[in-house]
C-alpha cells in the first residue's frame, strides 16, 4: 500500500512508483515479515527504520545492491522526546501524575539541569541533535560515540572503548547506541553501581541495551534516581513487568518517533536520497549490514 | 531562623546578621504571616518570593523604605519547568504513565515543538529564560509583555493590550504573567475558543490566571488538547477537584520553584544587591506595591 507522503516525496523528485518487477528501488516501511523477493534490476532499498538488527536477524540483507536505513532521519525528534524523558524525571512529573499534590514528597526530589553533565551514550545522529537542547538548558554534555570524532557542541567526546570512564563523571545518562553484541546489557549491575543515587537513566535506543533486572534492583535500592524507557526488552513490556509498578520509572510505548507520523518525517530525507540516486551520488545512510547498523 | 545559604550570602558580601531592630536591611523568606514591625531603621526589605499579591493584600508595604521581591531570580528553574510541562504534554508522558504501553492511545497524540508556535503569556524574566530553550526545540515564540518591548529570541513581541491576537497565532500557550486584576482569568470560555484542538495551555505563573471551571469544559469538549499546570486556584487543589480525573492534565504542586531550593537559588541575587545596597546603586527586582508585582 503506497504511502501518501512517500509518494509525494517520489514524485517531487521527478520519479514515478511503479510495481517492484520494473523498479530501479524500493522504498520499504514495514519490518522484515513479508518483505519481498528482489529482481536484480532493484539496485537500491530504502529502509524505513533506524534500527536495522530485526532485518539482520531474518537475513534480508544482500550484496548485490545498496541498502539505505533511516538513521539519522528520525533523529531531531527523537532528541526531543529524550529531553521530555529527561525532564519528566528530574521535575517529578511521573509522581505528580499518580500523586496528587504529594507537595512534601516532590519538592524535595525535584532537580535541574542547569549545571548539571549529561552523557550522551551513543552519540551519533540523535545525540548530535540532543546536544544543543541539553546546553540550551544549562546542563554539560560528554559524548561517546565511536570514533571519538567530537561531537559539536559537546563539552567532551569519548570513543566507545572509554565507555567505563562516563559513569562516574554523569549526573544522568541518555541511551541512544544501536543494538549490537557491544551494546548489550551495557547497563548492567556493574555499571549502575558507579552510576549515583541522584542519576536519572534515559533509554531512547534499543530495550536491549539495558539489563532490566539489574535496572529494577538498582531502582529499588536507590543506587539511582530513575529511569526514563522509551524502550524496553521485550515489547510490549508485559503488563505484570515489576518495572510498571515502581514510583521512579517513566515508560512511554516506543513513541519517541512515532509510527503515526513516520513517513511525514522521512519524505524529505527520501526526496533527497532519490535526487542523489538520479545523479549517481553517496546516498545518506548506507547500511553496513555486517556491523548491525 | 536565619537560613544557611542566606546568612552565606550575607556573609561573604561583607555584611553581618543582626537582630531586626539592629538592621539596616531585612531579609524575610516567609509569607505575609508574622511580618514583624519594623523599625524606621530598616531601610530595605528583601522578599524571598517573585509573586507579592499577599503581601499586597495583607497590606505589608509601607512607601518608607525600599522593597525587593525575587523576580526573576527564580527565573531560569521556573522556566524549564514550564519546557517539562509542555514536553511531557506533547509526548504524552501522563498518558503513558496512567495506561501503561497503550501505544495505539499514545501514538497518534505524540506531537512535537518542531516547527510548532508557542505563545509567552507575560513575558519578564521567565520569558527570557524560556525563550532560548523552546528556539532550540525549534519552536518559534511570540512573546507579550506589558510594554511590547522585544524579548530577545521571540519572532515576535506584542504589548499586553494585544493579548487577544495571540490566542488564534499559537500553537501553545506559556501563561508566566503575575497575578493582578489584568491577568484575572485570563483564560476564559472567550480565549479558549479561540485556541486549537492541538493547544497544550502551561502555567507557571498563577492559578487564578485562569478560569478552571472553563478550562475544565474546554478539556472535556477537546476545544483544547491538554493543560499542564503548576500553579492551581485554589492551591492545593482539592483531591475531588474535577481537574485530576481529566486524561489531558498534568498538575504539579507548585513546585517550579523548589521550597527546598529556593534559598540556595536566591543566595547569589542577595550578595548582588547587599554590594549595591552598600554603594548605593540600584537594586535588583525593586517592587513597585501600588502595580501589584
Amino acid at each position: 500500500m503506497p504511502d501518501d507522503a512517500l509518494v509525494e516525496a517520489v514524485t517531487n523528485a521527478g520519479s514515478v512508483v511503479v510495481p517492484t518487477a520494473d523498479a530501479d528501488a524500493l522504498v520499504w516501511i514495514g519490518g522484515p515479515a513479508g518483505f519481498p523477493p528482489l529482481p536484480d534490476t532493484v539496485r537500491w532499498v530504502a529502509l524505513a527504520t533506524a534500527g536495522i538488527e530485526k532485518f539482520v536477524a531474518a537475513g534480508v540483507f544482500d550484496d548485490r545492491r545498496l541498502w539505505t536505513n533511516a538513521s539519522g532521519f528520525y533523529a531531531a525528534g527523537v532528541a526531543e522526546h529524550a529531553l521530555a524523558l529527561l525532564l519528566a524525571g528530574l521535575r517529578q512529573i511521573n509522581t505528580a501524575v499518580l500523586d496528587h499534590w504529594a507537595k512534601e514528597r516532590i519538592d524535595p526530589a525535584v532537580r535541574t539541569l542547569r549545571g548539571a553533565t549529561v552523557a550522551i551514550v551513543g552519540a551519533g545522529g540523535i545525540g548530535r541533535e540532543l546536544t544543543p537542547l541539553l546546553t540550551a538548558c544549562g546542563a554539560r554534555v560528554i559524548a561517546v560515540n565511536r570514533s571519538g570524532r567530537s561531537v559539536p557542541g559537546a563539552d567532551q567526546t569519548l570513543p566507545a572503548d572509554r565507555t567505563d570512564e562516563v559513569w562516574a563523571l554523569a549526573d544522568h545518562v541518555v541511551l541512544a547506541a544501536p543494538a549490537t553484541a557491544e551494546t548489550q546489557h551495557l547497563i548492567n549491575s556493574d555499571t549502575l553501581a558507579k552510576l549515583h543515587p541522584h542519576t536519572w537513566i534515559v533509554n531512547v535506543a534499543r530495550g536491549p541495551l539495558i539489563d532490566q533486572t539489574a535496572l529494577h534492583r538498582a531502582l529499588v535500592d536507590g543506587t539511582i534516581a530513575g529511569a526514563a524507557l522509551d524502550v524496553t526488552d521485550p515489547e510490549p513490556l508485559p503488563l505484570d513487568d515489576p518495572l510498571w509498578s515502581l514510583p521512579n520509572v517513566i515508560i512511554t510505548p516506543h513513541v519517541a518517533n512515532p509510527a503515526s507520523g513516520l513517513t511525514r518525517e522521512m519524505a524529505p530525507f527520501l526526496a533527497e536520497n532519490i535526487r542523489r540516486f538520479e545523479a549517481g551520488e553517496e546516498l545518506l545512510a548506507v547500511v553496513t549490514p555486517g556491523a548491525g547498523y
